[in-house]
C-alpha cells in the first residue's frame, strides 16, 4: 500500500532503537540507569487526584470544544500573574502541549512553508511540523558559545518568502538555553518586522536556575497578533500522562481558526482537565520554589559528575531539566551499543539520548549526547559516574583496535 | 497574517451558528428542546470511575505511546469475541475515534488526494481530511432508497488515480444505514481491486435494531492490509469526555508509520485508559442488549412522532442513533431560524441538525434534517411534536407571505 511523502519523512523516536540492546542487558542481568528519558519522578500534587476523584457527574460527557471553564479561568488567572491579561476566549484547552503544536502548524502552514527553529530542537517537532507539509530550517547554534540563538545576525539570513513562523522552546530542550527578556524582545521584533508567528513553548516556565525568569512572550503588549504560546501541565506538575495542554493566543483569528479543529475533534478529556484546573489554583510560589530547588539539585549533581570526565564539553543549562554534552568519542551511537553491549560496572550501566536525533542538519551533533536529569540527585551520580567510566573503557578499546590495526 | 489554505477551507460547525438565536430565545424564557446533539444522556458504567478512583500510582506518568497494555489487552480481547482475531501490536490507543482518524489521513493523504464516503456524512471527516491537504469526494445516496451506497455503480467511477480510501462509518452517522455482511464483503472486494485503503467507523457498532448486527470489517481473514477500523468508547459505553478510541489495522506499516505521530505526540491520557480498560471488560451481552433496547425505544419514538406530521420523509434507521428526514419545507435553516425566534407551543421550541452541512455537494440537504434521539422517549416525542406544530406554523406563514406578494 502507498503511505503519504509526509509520513515516509517522519521516523520513530532514535532513541527506541536501543530497546533490544537494553532488553538483552537486561536479560543478562545488569541494572540500565537512565539519563535519556524525560519522565520525572516527583508526586504530581494530590489536588489533581482529589479533583478527579471528587466528579460527581455521572455521565462522563464531552467537555465544551474550548474547553472546560474552571480550567480556562485557572490557566487566565495564572497568566496574569505573569503580566499577561488574558480572556478567556484567548484559551484552549489541549491533549497536552502537543497538541497545541499541531493545531498550531495545521492553521499556519501548507506544503513547502518552513518554520525556523534553534538546531538542536526537540525532535518531535520535526514529526508534527512534517505532518503538516512543511519543513524546520534550522537556526544554527554552537555548544561553544551555550547555544544561544536569539541574534539578527543568526536568524534574518534564514527568513525567506516561504517562513511562516520562528519557534523557540524557552526554557530549551535540548540545551536548556533560558532567553532573557532583552531577547524575547528582539525575537518578537524580528517577527513582527517579517510578518511571522511567533510560536513560544513555554512548558517548562518554572524551572530556572539562579538567572532571572523569563515570564511569557504574552506580556509583551504588542505582541497580541505574533505570539502563540504553548503550554502544558506536564512538566511543571509532573502530570505527563494527564495530556492537559493550552493553545494561547490573543490573535483571535488564529484561535478561530484552530477552534475548528478542535470541534472537529470535539474536545480534550474532560476528567482531566478538571484535575488540570486544580493544579494551577494549586500554583503558589513557594511550590515554584520547591520545583525549582529540586531540580537545581538534580542539575548540580549531573554537572559535577561531568566535571570529572576527562574531555566532556558542556555549558552549565539555565533552565529546563535537560543538557547537551559533547564527549570525547567519534561517535555517541556507537559508544551508546558499547555500554549497552559490552561495558558493565558492578552489574550497572547507563543510556543517554545521543545528540544527532536532535539535529537535521547531517552529520552534526554525532558528538554530542542529552542528558535529562529528572530522578534524584544520588542515582544522577552513579549515573554520569557509569557515563566517565565507560567513555573511559571505550577509549581503551578503542586505542587497541587502532594499535592492532597499525 | 496569512493561514493555511487547508484551515481556511475548513469551518466552524455548521450547528453553532444558531447558537445566539438560541441564547435569545432561552433569555426570552423559552424552554429550548435539542434532537440537534450527539451527546446521550445515559450514565457511564460505574467501572470507570471505579478504575480511575482506584489508580493508585503518585506520580501521573506518560502511558507508552502505542497505550496502556491494559487497555490495548482488553479491547483485543472484545475483538475476539466477534470474530477478530488481533495482536497486541495490531492497536493504537488515541484520543476518541478523532484521534484515530486524523493519524489515518497523516498516514495515507497528500496533498490532491482524495477519499472516497458516501454523502451525506459526519461533517468532521471533511475537517480531518482537508487538514490532511486532501478531499472528499461524494458518494451520492439518495433518501428514496435509504441512503444505501454499497455498489459497485455507485462507488467506481469515482475512483481515480488520487483516490487512496473508501471511508464507511458503519453503523453510519447521519443516515442510520448499517451494512450487511455482503456489502461489506464487496466494498472489501473494490478495495482490494483498485489498492485502496477500506477505513471502517465502527463507534456503534452495538446499536443496531432489528436486523443482523455488522460485526467489523477486521474479521475478513483477507482484509488485514486494506482494512484500517476506528473504534471508541464514547458512544457504546456512553464515555463521550473520556476521549479514549483506538485505532485497529493488521497492516504492520501503517501501524509503523501512525507510531510516529503517537510518539510524536506522546501518549493518550493515562487514567482515561485504565478506565476504558474496565469499560471492556465490563461489556457483556447483557449490556450490549440494555443499550440496544435503550435506543430502540428512543428510535421508536422519534419514527411514531415523525409518521404523524404529514409530508415529512424518512428511512426507520437500523442502527447509530441518527435519523435524516426531508422535511416539506424549502429550507431547513430558515425553519432552524423561525422555531427559534417566532414560533413557541406552550413556550416550548425546538433544534434539529439542518442537513445541507452533511452534504458536500452544493444545494443538497437543503430540505434535510438529522434528528439525534439521544435522550429519554417521553423527551424525543415532546421534540418532534414541537417540530410538526413548528413546521405548521412555518406553512402557514409562508402561505400568507405568498397570498401577501400576489
Amino acid at each position: 500500500m502507498k503511505f503519504s511523502r509526509k509520513i515516509e519523512s517522519c521516523s520513530l523516536s532514535p532513541i527506541r532503537k536501543f530497546l533490544p540492546a537494553e532488553l538483552a542487558a537486561r536479560a543478562a542481568g545488569r541494572t540500565v540507569h537512565h539519563l535519556n528519558i524525560g519522565q520525572p519522578d516527583i508526586e504530581t500534587p494530590q489536588a489533581f487526584f482529589d479533583a478527579v476523584r471528587d466528579f460527581g457527574d455521572r455521565v462522563l460527557a464531552y467537555a465544551p470544544s474550548p474547553g472546560v471553564e474552571v480550567y480556562l479561568d485557572a490557566v487566565r488567572d495564572y497568566y496574569a500573574t505573569l503580566d499577561a491579561s488574558l480572556e478567556r476566549g484567548d484559551i484552549l484547552a489541549t491533549y497536552g502541549g502537543s497538541e497545541a503544536l499541531q493545531l498550531l502548524f495545521s492553521c499556519i502552514l501548507d506544503e513547502g512553508d518552513e518554520v525556523l527553529a534553534a538546531e538542536p530542537y526537540y525532535p518531535n517537532y520535526h514529526t508534527f511540523i512534517r505532518t503538516a507539509g512543511a519543513t524546520i530550517r534550522p537556526i544554527p547554534t554552537h555548544a561553544e558559545n551555550g547555544y544561544r540563538y536569539a541574534s539578527r545576525e543568526q536568524i534574518e539570513p534564514l527568513i525567506n518568502e516561504r517562513t511562516r513562523a520562528i519557534l523557540v522552546t524557552n526554557p530549551g530542550n535540548p540545551t536548556g538555553v533560558v532567553l532573557s527578556r532583552e531577547e524575547q524582545r528582539l525575537l518578537l521584533d524580528i517577527a513582527k518586522e517579517h510578518d511571522l508567528f511567533l510560536i513560544s513553548d513555554e512548558v517548562y516556565r518554572e524551572l530556572v536556575y539562579g538567572g532571572e525568569t523569563p515570564g511569557t512572550m504574552l506580556s509583551f503588549p504588542d505582541g497580541a497578533e505574533h505570539v502563540a504560546v504553548v503550554d502544558s501541565v506536564s512538566k511543571r506538575f509532573s502530570a505527563t500522562g494527564a495530556r492537559v495542554g493550552a493553545l494561547i493566543s490573543r490573535n483571535q483569528e488564529l484561535i478561530h481558526h484552530a477552534l475548528k479543529i478542535c470541534q472537529g475533534r470535539l474536545c480534550a478529556a474532560t476528567l482531566d482537565q478538571v484535575g488540570a484546573a486544580a493544579l494551577y489554583r494549586a500554583m503558589t510560589p513557594e511550590y515554584a520554589a520547591a520545583i525549582r530547588q529540586e531540580y537545581q539539585r538534580r542539575r548540580d549533581a549531573v554537572v559535577e559528575g561531568l566535571r570529572k570526565i576527562p574531555g566532556v564539553r558542556f555549558s552549565v543549562p539555565e533552565g529546563a531539566f535537560y543538557l547537551m554534552a559533547t564527549l570525547p568519542v567519534d561517535d555517541a551511537e556507537k559508544l551508546q551499543y558499547f555500554l549497552l553491549e559490552e561495558f558493565e560496572d558492578r552489574g550497572e550501566t547507563v543510556m543517554y539520548a545521543p545528540g544527532e536525533g536532535f539535529y537535521a542538519t547531517p552529520g552534526l551533533g554525532r558528538s554530542e549526547i542529552r542528558i535529562a536529569y529528572v530522578t534524584n540527585p544520588a542515582e544522577l551520580r552513579r549515573a554520569v559516574e557509569l557515563l566517565g567510566l565507560g567513555i573511559r573503557a571505550y577509549q581503551a578499546k578503542c586505542a587497541r583496535a587502532e594499535k592492532h590495526a597499525s
